[in-house]
């Protein structure tokens, strides 16, 4: 299937809901696609299914502060720098792209690079949603070597990193996105066909777009956008979903530390008699709880919306008084695995709560 | 020529004493070389005039603290690791190795890397002493391009660095350093034959072997150490040597920050009537000042010895009360043109006093 210029606004809304509060704001990189589509650029976007064993797939994407993106806007060669120098260390050219992760900004980086190089997007990611490290990756967890790993910016240059331990090169990708100025492009993650269908969330790309699609199609249609996504998702292997607190906004504590975004949001229910609801963020809502009650915990993805529109609000945009919506959905069979418990669950974030899925 | 075990000592006693100060201590990377000859290995030091045009030569170093290398002892993998990912990028294999830095330990690694691969090492260097950062070398003063760099480190993982401007390679590296966790092996710089002949400091381990065996041959001898070398360096393209000061360490002001030894030591002259002298050092000691009358400064070779050895005093083992001579030396030509000066001369420290040579 082609994605059209019609699909790409759904599909950037769809990945700031998947994004959990995180992921970086996808407009700039929505941009970017419209305009490679206009001028008449083909993005094909594949379904992982029919992808084959032999091909070499690599992800694309954008690490650092979504924040300095906006004052530093990639002119799109960055990631393709990033992607070709894999190839050169590999000796081999990618058959195709796919994002790394489908909630936020990098949901629209490897269309971008697709529409640009000619090649597909695999309907597939990493995470499923928007998670803040690269060993937070289904790839990961199912035998997929993180490196070689290509970094390059907006002045040319390039970094290869190559390692056996996926911690390691998230430190030292982050170290080296922080000389280069706050962002960088990446690639890395190379695998065959055969590794995407088994290594990977599916369909994503899609699950994104029908999502943004009910939500910014909610007013035409007349109908409830928060009903309408709880009956389609059951549909999808997301499964669950559940609007799990509502109210206002009535305190929000945000800081930068260490390069994420950390912080807490508190609501409060209207008409009272239930205990405030606390979201607390690693760049990406963690948890919600009411009280000592824990309402959704990551992977489960946690969003805040604003309760007319139901459009997503991102942790950078959260402030006091906007009434909200939280909704919930848990995550496909994929990232709840034992293995994708431990490199994304609540213990890899310090929490001590359990992982307990929404449907109970 | 090849190197001889009984010349190992000496030359590591010459490369502190064009430390500077700094450089780090050779004691370790001279104990591998040693190793390296016992086990039959060989290492030939070739003459840079001699070198063929068409060569490939690499550089291998260590970057990072020296104070971190004693308790993270290297395999020597590491350097070798960071010369074969230069290679793999270029599709070449080197012809020889030589060292960035004739001063401090960096004079002792392309030593056993020659041992280890069976190439010849270059006597040449790029710096004639020791300097702190990767973009003050003779090769990027006459056009020799930084990168491809290869760093790696001993738990294997490896970084490539690609960019046109080495003071972002340095950035960029300085920081994979501190991930890798305080020290780095690398390979930068790489070169032509003909370049090595254009950009090199030419001679510069025979005559860090000769200074040494000058010092560690004096009381044996009989002779007067400081004396002889100042005898032996104006027959050398140093030309000019002074012992500028002698007198006991009154003060020593030390701290560490952004990865580097930053402070000043004090001495005062045996018998008063002179103003005190303090040396400023950043790694490297770049000022040596009686009153407000500068004696020597960078990039003169200013080295603080030990009054009845004559042994070298790195700046991490200066301590009160010791008896020392300072010994002042001009460094070469091709160090002191204004391009050079530029890279490595006062105002490249941040230093308000104009360069004026030892001769004056």
């Amino acid at each position: 299937m082609d994605l059209k210029i019609e699909h790409v606004d759904d599909l950037c809304t769809g990945a700031a809901f998947l994004g959990a509060g995180g992921g970086g704001d996808p407009y700039i990189g929505g941009l970017m696609v419209k305009m490679e589509l206009q001028a008449g650029r083909r993005i094909q976007i594949l379904d992982p299914d029919t992808v084959p064993d032999d091909w070499l797939v690599v992800p694309t994407f954008m690490m650092g502060a979504p924040t300095v993106l906006l004052e530093k806007i990639p002119s799109g060669e960055e990631a393709i720098r990033a992607l070709r120098s894999v190839e050169g260390h590999l000796g081999r050219t990618a058959n195709a792209t796919l994002p790394v992760e489908v909630g936020g900004i990098n949901s629209t980086i490897p269309l971008f690079v697709a529409a640009r190089l000619g090649i597909p997007v695999i309907d597939a990611d990493g995470q499923g949603r928007a998670f803040p490290e690269l060993q937070m990756e289904t790839f990961a967890i199912n035998g997929v070597r993180g490196t070689p790993l290509g970094m390059s910016d907006e002045k040319g240059d390039v970094a290869i990193i190559l390692t056996e331990d996926n911690h390691r090169m998230e430190k030292i990708a982050r170290a080296v996105t922080t000389r280069f100025g706050g962002t960088a492009y990446v690639a890395n993650y190379p695998m065959s066909g055969e590794q995407v269908k088994r290594a990977s969330v599916k369909h994503t790309l899609t699950l994104a777009r029908k999502i943004g699609g009910i939500i910014n199609g909610a007013r035409a249609q007349r109908r409830d956008p928060f009903e309408s996504l709880i009956e389609f998702l059951v549909t999808t292997s997301y499964s669950t979903a559940k609007a799990i607190y509502s109210g206002k906004i009535v305190d929000v504590d945000r800081s930068t530390s260490g390069g994420f975004t950390l912080g807490y949001v508190t609501i409060r229910a209207d008409g009272g008699g239930l205990d405030d609801c606390k979201i607390v963020f690693q760049n990406e809502n963690l948890t919600a709880k009411s009280g000592s009650r824990v309402l959704a915990i990551v992977p489960d993805i946690i969003t805040v919306m604003d309760s007319e529109t139901a459009l997503p609000i991102t942790n950078e945009t959260l402030r006091y008084g906007q009434r909200v919506v939280v909704m919930a959905v848990e995550v496909p069979a994929i990232m709840k695995t034992p293995d994708a418990l431990k490199q994304f669950g609540p213990s890899a974030f310090g929490l001590t709560d359990e992982y307990v899925p929404m449907s109970g």
